[in-house]
């Protein structure tokens, strides 16, 4: 879609925060949607709504509210929801555990197709409850070559992570997931999106001491 | 801070971004840093670090970049990370055990004092190596009323965790960190921050598709 284009990244990462909103709208059979509404439900402020809205062309031109459907579809073709995604996840701990238990694929068409960790980790050669295969890091970038896999998820401790995205990126891997706390040196045609839990939790206690009052 | 009430929203959100990155450079032994070099390391545009810092008063102020050192103590203070913060977790399982084990307070000020989950779960009634106890969710107004812990992660299921956010809340919570994609409805006085993990992958894909070309 041409229109991508012109999104500033600001509004590009609030897309995946619309799309979920209006598919809720849409299965409470909401049928319009004014901007008040849709930022309330995100708690982000109304123009806000309405500037990242006139991004969207013809759709975010809507006086009398947005068209829930026609914004929910929108959204699911501009964040690419009909295609099934498959992504690697790198290191089976409690956090990768997790990411493997998570239900991306349950709203949304990305799943683990297949794991990876040290020979060490006693789960290196099992296969996950719902079948998805653990191999050793050591073949990471033969088993990726067999597949089109270009994402991958890094749940490895802090120390590990940069020479993680290193054989990550040797293996041909487009864009990486990182919830390490350290900023990844990577070549300029790879996308990284850091979850940073100490981050969150410190912007969570600034808004609660800023929201006395 | 008389300060932080000027602060936008998209601002407060990077300050602990900004934190963190300033005490890189300082643990670098850099003593300077322009907006370009800041907006670097983060994956920004300089124009955004520019604006930003033009809210931190006289510090964000500098034609010759920007001291890191007495930005990193700015930023600390502003983040309050000279105090010490007790939080509760609440459902220990995979998600819930990787924050238990991770290092919140390793560089930060922020630790888990206590998690809760039902008595269904065996590790109720245990504490962690760590020493962190884990007790039955029904008894979590009690325990809390035992401290002055005012913010939770919640890490259950997703359809459990508008009833664990009730019960939050009757308990004295005023900050949740919440895993879950469901928007919480909450009294105005609690603020919530959302790690919604399909997005964030979304988000990721999206902008591997938009970096291309």
């Amino acid at each position: 879609m041409t229109i991508d284009k012109s999104i500033p990244n600001a509004t590009a990462k609030r897309l995946s925060i619309y799309y979920r909103t209006f598919k809720r709208f849409h299965a409470a059979k909401v049928e319009k949607a004014s901007s008040k509404q849709i930022a309330e439900a995100i708690g982000i402020d109304s123009a806000t709504v309405r500037r990242d809205f006139s991004y969207f062309g013809e759709l975010g031109r809507r006086g009398f509210g947005y068209d829930v459907e026609k914004l929910m579809n929108f959204f699911a073709e501009l964040l690419n929801d009909n295609a099934i995604t498959s992504v690697a996840l790198i290191g089976v701990g409690n956090l990768g555990s997790a990411m493997l238990n998570y239900k991306f694929h349950e709203r949304n068409k990305m799943k683990i197709a297949m794991a990876f960790d040290i020979k060490g980790n006693p789960l290196v050669g099992t296969t996950t409850p719902e079948g998805t295969p653990i191999y050793d890091f050591a073949d990471i970038k033969e088993k990726i070559a067999q597949t089109d896999i270009k994402t991958a998820i890094i749940t490895v401790p802090s120390n590990n992570s940069q020479e993680v995205a290193d054989e990550l990126i040797r293996a041909g891997i487009k864009g990486i997931l990182s919830f390490s706390p350290i900023n990844l040196t990577l070549p300029k045609d790879v996308v990284v999106q850091y979850v940073d839990l100490t981050s969150e939790l410190q912007t969570l206690l600034y808004f609660m001491r800023n929201n006395k009052g």
